[in-house]
């Protein structure tokens, strides 16, 4: 009776144990309803009745429909209106989704969503050459905008959005849709109170999969641009800082990358005023599934987001142990941070948070990457120049 | 340069590498949309538009609230009425989703749901002594019936209920709602097709987090009744088959269970017609979160489905390693698979499915738990007839 | 800059860090040489000189061969006689450690080593039917004995063994190997320092691989002596104390095992007088290696020792994430166990340790086998009568 | 019955099961008896007696007494002397292993090593500065060489100890441990079978604990030539050739290590003739454990070699789930490649294999710890010129 000495009050003898800050799950069905079913009647508070958000989603494409599931299932957003030119994916959405004939829009038809007074907010995830009108248009109409990256082609544009956007003082989020994993953003916060003491190494691995199509490579800007950006923005934002001096070296394996003088594997090393260095490895094609990693290092220890599966479930047979693959892609992988994304686009339009992502921020991860590609060009770790 | 022998074709020269069978949130992402992103769109297929299905909702408690969240975002349901007596929570989530008055119901009005010829089906999450007669209603009244369970009180109603269903050709589902948790399907899926060959041995773990209310243990019929028909059921949908003889002995541990004369922690094994043995271990009160696990054994291996966590961040410090905990209840826990088992309610409305749990797999699994009663009290192992 | 406010002092400016108390290899290590290299030369103490313990080996079989190796790698130890039948095996551990011939005797040179006064200690690991000669004819001659499970046949002439060992006043220590395994140690050490409160449930796992041969299982006393007395006296090693009442329930699925009316698979409950409830699932055969598990539950957590592997590889491909199998069995599996458990010996013969493993433990244990016995035939849960 | 169409033959009606090839402890226990105890009598070989290997050992210090520890429980090996200054830590080993004064020597007293014909090889642990000279006295006394790295301070001085091994034709191994290490050697043999395809990208993972001392720092030679110098050859072993190009940048956060100019925190890339790039972290102080990880990645997946815990128990609680920390230090971390690497010696001098590290690779890897150098002072990636 080695324990009997431990025996324990009952668990009634105390106040009802909570669930843990970390279960995020937990959290959203208490707010999917708005009241806790295990508090007694009287305990029960009644939200407050915030308006209803409107509003529009141009675009249908692989960003696009994952916010279009969302926000028909955020109680806080009533979707006003769709704008996409592919009829078929129009028909689609509709049918799942039962939406009236009057919200599906042509891209001809656009002016209606800048026109329409009631509409708060427009949601941008249509390609790169469209944002900056749509950005342009949206913000001079008095909408608050939420933006796929990049915001646009070139950095004068960029600067040229976030200029106007202070003016008609009307949000522009950049969507950097790492941040919102509650994964990334729990270990950001756990470095933030110093559980690893000051960061002298944060790593990140980031592999596609599937490898995007090959017309999409084209007009991607460059696993740079494309890829790399995502995990500079992820490292400067663990950080708190940003980088002096950058280095990247990259290979291409796959001939379709090769002809397009694009690469498809990358090494990327930045180092810190803090003196902290930051290791990236990239890569267009993991097969076992979406490779999404975050490390953080430090003098009291180390912090690891590791990858992501769909569900715990393994098999012994005389060959080993194995596993199901990790999640295919990005709207498996990060399907919770895109809904707490479209929530932090809510909360700035209601005023109960701040923009988070700002458009220093975004201008400086973009004068980033140019230094990046400049190493990568000449072999040189490369100053980056704000 | 030891494995370039081994330099693999472009993976554009071979057919797109699909998302993995078990990546769940990838298909209902799809099915979310209508529509493949990755598609050209001449291969976009539009979806055949179903009708919707109108139901009715009764009981906003532990179980209602998630239904009622689920109901809401599902593309395929409307939500005609909620039945509440609690004005409250009424008012909460009439708040959250925006719900016309008419939708709101008290008890004593729960007659316009059956009268109403445009209500499917019904969803009753109320307390047990409730159920048959809402069942009956249902039934009478037309409606395809889903029932939390247990389905009555009596084994007799029970029975009943399942006649009563046979007779108007409706379909009566009792929700146990493990089993549509997408890794122990995935696990049975697997165990059927012999990746374990001919079962040996089935363990579950059930142990729950927080504690349930006092006054709701006064109700809950006991732990057998309460808890272990979960995994009694669990056993025999992986075995395909039920037990001859079974054994249970328990403990109360907890002062406020003893003097109700329940039990805390109980121990439950089962013998099969194959000679298959069952062992279950529950308990009321896991303080680090819940804790719900299966585990099959055969002669060509072993699967297991091991607990789940909100998400996948490791702390190492001078201490150890360590993670944040289970997820805490199963609200969280069961998410997915409570959304799959409203989606089977609706596979059945719709013909697209056959009701997976049978009238008499319900009653035999009721037999089965007043048998673990007799042995619990005797000490004997108990013969099971059925 | 977000962390450089936890700017660490230097790790020089505190004392070195030491190697935490559950690496049990850096220990190992250190021990082996007599010295910390990483301490100052002035620092460093030479250890008590002990004297050698002498100490003869019967048996060369599967347990005895493991201690042939861990006693001529063990620094106490002088390997002085190894007896054994089989001249084969003889040579070929001779011509491996480079033994003079007068250490190799036959059974019928038994004599020499029990009139040899030099040797402290005798080792049995010889079939189970010689066990109670040796152990009478060393104990008689003053030697310490350490014999493999069971001491002997009938549990009269295991009594009888304890009554000499204290009637001579020399130790008769019962290998229970598994009690020495590292793992297993530190869980129950902090489960006895009340990491988890008075505890709740134990559970065991022990599935044999491979399968012992068939004449093996014939001259094994069944499963329940030959392996649930490993599990029986580790829960009860856990919990400080002995079983109540007890159930067994099993199956033969192998023919052969059928066929001398034992089980390969076997279901135990076991009642505590604290309320403790234990469960065990043995198999003879788990093709995916020895799967040897150990869990604890109680009001304040759980701890579980897990399955071990050679060693931390992982491939992931489209088909998943895979690595190598579990140790395949014993000798690999519990290989530091084994070395603890000699090192043990060692320390009763020095007076270094108090014997861990008592005559009244290892009588009853054999008496709730016993019980086991006849619960497995009856289907009652069966009193312990001790 | 869903499963008892899977009904398997008996386990006895096929070969019995044998260890999986990646259990090295099952394999090491068969070795050190030299029979199989599961055979039947007549199948045991006895294995040929080969000569025992005499050799000397020159260092006690911290990788010195690890190859103490090894050689005495290797049954290959005979130690016919140590050579160490400190008399203390002689004393220490001397009672531990009950060594004869002879054995014992100090190093003014080395001649009596190169003069004894019976000696076979020599193992030298002791200051870099040392080891020429010893290497050069070896070789010319026609020792095999067993060598702790670095070979020599000066690149030439390494070149000349390789050329003078050549012309006496005796093996000079430069000990690379981590080869040795079954994880690490069990990736790479998979890798070079093809199972991630062409390598894309290597990466290590270097985190030294405890810090080393400052005194040993002084002389390290720094942090690429003490640490770095295991990584590069590591990967360079892995990918089959050498990099043509290597970038390195640091920083020195520990005060001490600021002072003498080196760093503490270093990023490694490196670029191969086949494509494959290379990334290292390295650090001199990692709280939680030595970290040490290997990952392999390519076209058809991917393999880690992840760090090594003592064994896998964990506690579950309110706070989360925990685990004790990663092995201390390289002599519990590294102990079976320890054991491997000597073995690899006595393979050697039996002529039972061919010296896997070669001078060549020992020069090259010199070489490219220069380009380190020269990248980490210039912020270029620099080209190695072998």
């Amino acid at each position: 009776m080695a324990t009997t000495k431990y025996r324990a009050p009952s668990p009634y003898a105390k106040d009802r144990q909570k669930a843990h800050v970390t279960d995020f799950k937990h959290q959203r069905y208490l707010e999917s309803i708005g009241f806790d079913p295990s508090m007694k009647k009287d305990e029960v508070l009644i939200q407050e009745d915030l308006k209803v958000i409107n509003v529009a989603l141009f675009g249908l494409g692989r960003a696009g429909s994952i916010h279009l599931a969302n926000i028909m299932r955020n109680t806080r957003i009533c979707l006003k209106y769709v704008v996409e030119e592919d009829h078929q994916r129009m028909k689609c959405v509709q049918a799942k989704w039962h939406l009236p004939d009057n919200v599906l829009l042509f891209p001809e038809e656009s002016e209606k969503v800048f026109r329409d007074p009631s509409v708060h907010g427009i949601i941008i995830a249509t390609p790169t050459f469209t944002h900056k009108d749509l950005i342009v248009q949206g913000l001079n109409a008095e909408k608050a905008v939420f933006c796929e990256k990049p915001i646009a082609e070139e950095y004068e544009s960029v600067r040229h959005c976030y200029e106007l956007a202070k003016k008609v003082d009307k949000p522009l989020l950049c969507a950097f849709n790492r941040r919102f994993d509650p994964s990334f953003s729990h270990l950001r916060d756990q470095v933030h109170s110093g559980v690893v003491g000051q960061v002298h190494m944060v790593k990140t691995v980031a592999r596609d999969s599937p490898p995007a199509p090959v017309d999409y490579l084209k007009i991607s800007g460059g696993i740079l641009h494309d890829c790399a950006v995502h995990d500079v923005d992820l490292i400067c934002w663990v950080l708190g800082e940003y980088p002096t001096h950058v280095f990247a070296s990259g290979t291409a394996f796959i001939p379709e990358v090769a002809e397009i003088n694009d690469q498809d594997t990358v090494a990327i090393t930045m180092r810190f005023p803090s003196g902290a260095i930051s290791m990236t490895d990239l890569s267009r094609n993991a097969v076992y599934g979406y490779d999404q990693r975050l490390e953080v290092f430090g003098p009291k220890g180390m912090m690891i987001a590791g990858n992501e599966r769909p569900y715990n479930v393994t098999t012994s047979t005389e060959q080993g142990k194995s596993e199901p693959p990790l999640f295919y892609s990005f709207p498996s992988r990060y399907c919770d941070g895109y809904i707490k994304e479209l929530d932090h686009f809510c909360d700035i339009i209601q005023g109960l948070d701040e923009i988070s992502i700002s458009g220093d921020n975004t201008l400086r991860i973009s004068t980033i990457i140019s230094a990046l590609e400049v190493s990568n060009a000449t072999g040189k770790m490369t100053e980056v120049k704000y």
